[in-house]
């Protein structure tokens, strides 16, 4: 856990106000910097000390064999894993003739800053070697959010009080040294110098460039380095470049008060198909943008760009400044993740850390891109853009399984299925539907119809013929689908799932309708209206399976049956760690929000009755034992009225890894847990809803916060929602006809930009006291 | 496949005409000598060419590491897997110059005999050499049924027409070469030369000794082997040892009609425990023991224990000759497999081969035990000894689950559970109650009342406790299992499976009474009259699912719901080469008797109306992928009057291996198929049942068929049952006072040794015609 003390609440950055080496895994992920193409760990300009050196580049990954003590049909023989690539944030400083190092001489101040509107990281370090002389080290690193391959870093040191000699070793290091990522020799094997040196150069006295490729996966990556140096007297620069290393030696003296000032530009490329020349061009020709750009051009563009996204992304939380800071810094996160990205995929922990092998899951579609969608568009279409791109291997792997249509994977880099554990992978059809939600709520919330045209209508098709070759009417005609794995992960190989079941039964609408929109499209993908009749069929013949004794929906078919799970107030989290599947899958514990996931992403399918029947019922049954839960109980608690339990839900999934709340932040940030920080202030306390096609609000605050103000993009259109505890105004900022259509509190209103409206929150009472949940699980309460 | 003219049709040997190098590594299974410590595969004396090398010693095995992907709490990490060890069968031949090799030269007359009353391999080869030296060869091989640590081998060398120099080289070799057994790099290399040497001797001119151990598990293994040699004239005799070999060499030259004689004894053992001068001595003393016994009195004592054997254990079947010759040579290798193992492990596939790694799974207890209760009870007893003392492992994998009590392994050698995929392991939980009906029915079948008091309550006890934790009672009262894998293994982790739920509240009903038998026993294993009404309580609230529309149960929770199975003319099977569990699970495809089991072992659960119409129901799902399943489809289609198809189950279980019918008899025999000749025979078709504790028959015979005589013991009876289609004679030939109540098709008589009874065969109709099967996998129809 990061105690509350490590990062100041501030609204606008994250400030470290001393160096502390026990944190400085999970720091390097918190000061991550990245545009979606490129990722920088925040590790320190030196190098070392480091929890996890990380340089990576979007979906640049090698292969590695997935071993099966008893291997079974179909079950995926090759891994993908994002690599570690070269190092360019590596600026070592000699004083004198000692290394600068935190372990050694004394660090007599020690700042970083996070800055989410300038888009930088800061540092500023001063130092005394052990010998007795002093500086001081400034240093600003960005990664460009305009600038897609390039990175900078601005590099200051000052000499305090004598002079001194100065060296500073700007480097490109390829295959650094990796703490063991697993206890399984052959991981390591395979992963430690992942990268074999193709071409080095070093031009002139301040550029050089490396190429690399991996061995498996046949990847081929090229970095580049120069330099701006400024100093006033004599200043010695040369650079030498080999294999796995390129330097550039800046040697100076420096009296007190004067000071070196280095501008290191980095540029990255890869490319699975592009020649070494090309490559090495490619990378060449970056920098030499970046160069004329210059560091304040990279500067200005880059505030540019945030305060553009800011504009229409923003939320303010009065009352609360620790979520104020995490849903800032959430969402600055999610706009990292995804700026650039460009048709790759978001990972889980975006690129930030190694965790989960860099893999994206439904967490994109699911969680991410609704924030994205409505803060982000474009990154949200190239998020979309690149499923869609999977869709040739979806249908192979559909194929392999004796079905029809496309199954996209449970975990992956590039497109291919990488889970080694079928019953919580494989068995998890719902991401298909996940993704066919997410073209939909695209299409609705931006009006962009032209990404169905492009490529949306052919996953919907793909995926609703998936479902209807998976379930199968009974003989009473009710439509199933068994042995299949909801987002609870302590449950799998279930029966008639009611998240799945509902989600898929709106693939099959939605592609119908899709269909409908494009019949000459749809007739090229060879759907005909049978077939389209019989997704409809299927879609209304589902099985939702409700518990009529206790007046709940089951989660799965019989849920409400099994054993209850015997929490005892010394249990240990997570679960899985302690107890085996074999024991958690036939009982009534659940990891994360499933049927209560269900009620907000397809809120109307329920009654206002059932959803406070079922959030009472699950809430005692969940244990958070994954990310991606809170935020979703934080919505389903606001919305049947358990305002301050919501708001606690809110605060856990918004700190998830400014307080490493999960223990793995090291490993890299949340992106889904951060996203549910946006989700749960927007559609818990907000009530944002769209899964009618209507964009809905009925909000209601806490008692803590005073005021919560959000904006949003909605189909062109830019809004302001201004919540307090009374009233609600909307303001529209600007629009292709300048008139809307709302919902507030189930009244639909009229919304023009030429003058705001505002209504009256409108309360309701609880049906049921808040629930309380298992011993040990309850969340961290909100301060009163 | 082997064809049906490899091996004719004999009623008391298995014998092979002429060499066929493309059946070795079947032949080697076929032709294995054990006693169920000592096991020696068929490898021709000259060690090549070969299918696969292999000499067993029970329980002699090697750890290696089970990878996983994705690992979980409580997956095993490590598995045990048998190994090759010293080989002593070797005796190579040089003819003058010329190494004796059948591929090389010319093969005049190759033949073995596998003579299942004399318990011996015999082999006449009559060879010329490649410069046309003509020698007959012909070896006799034993593994000794009375003494444990033995095998012998005879080997006569006689020159034909011209004069010849032979050379024979008798070995002790260890670490041969394998056959990769996996494409996984990691089993081959902990697998290759697993023994490393400890000691070697070489004693005189005609005996040596080697000692090796495990690596990994630590265990220290002694061969030794010593000869006899005669032979007119002179003959040079000489002896050496190092680490992996050890070579008597005997030279002399022969005259047209003379001959060599060679008796080879060989002595095995192995310990854990014993230090390497102890184990030395006891292989010496062994050898010694044998050379004092000598050849003869060691073929002598081994048929007086086969006769003995065969005396209250042969089936004589009349009218299938096939059938025939294959109960027999099943009956013979169940005994090979356990008349000597003491409180070893039986193996899947007994000591014939690495198939399974070696692993003895519920197949023991299952359909191994009940056969040997019947014939061979000293046997069944010490195999359940065998599980008895791997309760504390039991104990500490159930505590290791949560779970109470004991939790046997699904698969294993020493008793740690090895399985490494747990929905078809650990879920599969029968295994307990399997065990806990084998102790059971010993008790009933051999009125031995010792072996519960020494062990089998304890058992009992733990495995009932087992359940009570494992199962729950719903708000009604009713007593689930859930998450729960039956004997189908195209099901798994489902909820209520019949076949597990009745075994389970069989297991919970004869704790409580074994517990009332001995009140003591069960006060010291701490079990209070609340416990047992607790167990009572469960097994009479145990839910029995039934599809009350369709009139069959279902074989667990909802299964007759399930999407029904796309069976196709052109499938391929087994399923699971073909197809993904993700798809197998969640349909109503069967992969072995399972439903179909529950009505063999507990029948007097089902009325005739529900067994007639769930074997039509099962019959129709069912693809025998696994090799367990045909003798129950058997049984059970007698029962319910399709005797015509039981017949051709009952020869698809016996024909197993003579005719390779699952393609993999090179890798061991199927020990539970080969029992289920029997089961097939005596249960199926003479109707013996024990279940309600009384020795029941309802025999009828299909129409090829025109008599079955078996013999069997009963509580220390020997009886004899000789069935014709008319009429069915009881006959008994001894026993404690002589009177036994028997019943005879639901009529009870009592039988004395005074006289046999004669009852008329009782015929029934079947409610339903003969079921079909799934296309492709319709059983083999016997020659009408």
């Amino acid at each position: 856990m990061i105690p509350d003390s490590a990062f100041p609440v501030e609204p606008w950055q994250v400030r470290e106000t001393e160096l502390n080496l026990d944190l400085l895994a999970q720091s390097e992920s918190v000061f991550a910097l990245s545009n979606g193409h490129l990722g920088l760990r925040g590790n320190l300009d030196e190098g070392e000390p480091h929890g996890l050196p990380g340089t990576y580049l979007n979906s640049f990954y090698e292969v590695r064999p997935l071993p099966y003590a008893e291997a079974g049909y179909s079950y995926p023989e090759e891994g993908q894993s994002l690599i570690d690539v070269t190092n360019g944030k590596l600026l070592r400083l000699l004083v004198d003739d000692e290394p600068f190092d935190v372990r050694y001489g004394e660090l007599l101040e020690h700042e970083r800053i996070l800055d989410l509107r300038a888009g930088t990281l800061a540092r500023c370090v001063t130092w005394r070697s052990p010998a007795g002389s002093s500086v001081i080290v400034r240093s600003t690193r960005l990664v460009s959010l305009v600038h897609r391959s390039v990175a900078a870093i601005e590099y200051i040191v000052e000499a305090v009080g004598d002079f001194a000699r100065i060296t500073v070793q700007s480097e490109l290091v390829t295959n650094e040294d990796q703490p063991r990522p697993s206890s399984d020799p052959r991981v390591a094997a395979v992963l430690s110098s992942p990268l074999e040196p193709v071409a080095h150069e070093a031009d002139g006295d301040h550029r050089a460039l490396l190429i690399h490729r991996t061995r498996g996966s046949g990847l081929m990556m090229a970095a580049a380095m120069d330099h701006l140096i400024d100093v006033p007297g004599r200043v010695e620069v040369t650079t030498e470049a080999g294999e796995d290393l390129a330097r550039t030696t800046v040697i100076c003296g420096l009296r007190p008060g004067q000071q070196l000032r280095i501008v290191k530009f980095l540029a990255y490329g890869w490319s699975s198909l592009r020649s070494r020349p090309a490559l090495r061009d490619q990378v060449a020709g970056a920098i030499d943008g970046a160069r004329y750009t210059g560091w304040q051009g990279l500067l200005d563009s880059q505030r540019e760009y945030l305060d553009d996204f800011w504009d229409s992304a923003d939320v303010e939380v009065e009352g609360d400044p620790e979520c104020q800071q995490a849903v800032r810094f959430g969402l600055f996160h999610l706009l990292q993740a995804s700026a650039r990205a460009e048709r790759r995929a978001i990972p889980g922990k975006g690129p930030t850390g190694t965790g989960y092998d860099g893999h994206a899951f439904w967490d994109t579609e699911g969680f991410v891109l609704p924030v994205l969608t409505y803060t982000a568009p474009h990154a949200a279409a190239d998020a979309l853009r690149w499923r869609a791109s999977t869709l040739d291997l979806a249908r192979q792997r559909a194929a392999e399984l004796a079905l029809a249509g496309a199954s996209f994977p449970w975990r992956t880099i590039c497109g291919q299925e990488c889970s080694a554990y079928w019953p919580a992978g494989t068995a998890a059809w719902h991401v298909n539907a996940d993704i066919a939600m997410a073209f939909e709520r695209y299409r609705i919330v931006t009006g962009d119809v032209k990404l169905e045209i492009e490529c949306g209508l052919e996953v919907l098709v793909e995926t609703a013929r998936l479902w209807a070759s998976l379930g199968h009417h009974d003989r009473y005609g009710v439509w199933h689908i068994d042995g299949v794995t909801g987002p609870d992960e302590y449950s799998a190989v279930m029966r008639d799932n009611v998240f799945t079941n509902l989600m898929a039964a709106h693939n099959l609408r939605i592609a119908a309708q899709a269909c409908g929109r494009h019949p000459e499209a749809a007739d090229k993908l060879k759907v005909t209206t049978e077939e389209m009749a019989a997704w409809r069929d299927a879609a209304e013949a589902v099985h939702i399976p409700f518990d009529e004794g206790l007046h709940v929906h089951e989660q799965s078919e019989g849920f409400t049956r099994l054993r209850e799970w015997r929490f005892t107030e010394d249990a240990k989290y997570p679960l899985l760690l302690h107890y085996p599947y074999v024991r958690l899958y036939p009982s009534q514990v659940v990891k994360q929000a499933d049927l209560v996931l269900a009620m907000h992403w397809l809120g109307h399918e329920f009654t206002d009755e059932q959803k406070a029947r079922n959030v009472d019922y699950y809430e005692r049954r969940t244990v958070r034992d994954s990310s991606l839960s809170a935020a979703t109980q934080a919505v389903l608690c606001a919305e049947v009225g358990h305002l301050e339990l919501a708001h606690d839900y809110t605060a856990e999934s918004a700190l998830v890894d400014l307080r490493d709340l999960h223990h793995n932040t090291r490993d890299g940030l949340h992106m889904a847990a951060l996203a549910g920080a946006w989700t749960a202030l927007v559609a818990g306390f907000g009530g944002l809803r769209d899964s009618e096609g209507v964009l809905s609000f009925n909000p209601r605050l806490p008692e803590d916060i005073t005021r919560l103000r959000f904006r949003l993009r909605w189909r062109g259109f830019r809004l302001t929602v201004d919540v307090d505890h009374d009233s609600v105004t909307y303001t529209m900022r600007d629009g292709p006809d300048g008139r809307l259509r709302l919902r507030h509190a189930d009244e639909e209103f009229e919304l023009s930009t030429s003058a705001p409206v505002t209504k009256p929150v409108v309360s309701r009472t609880p049906l049921l006291p808040a629930p309380p949940q298992p011993p040990g699980r309850e969340p961290r309460r909100r301060p009163g």
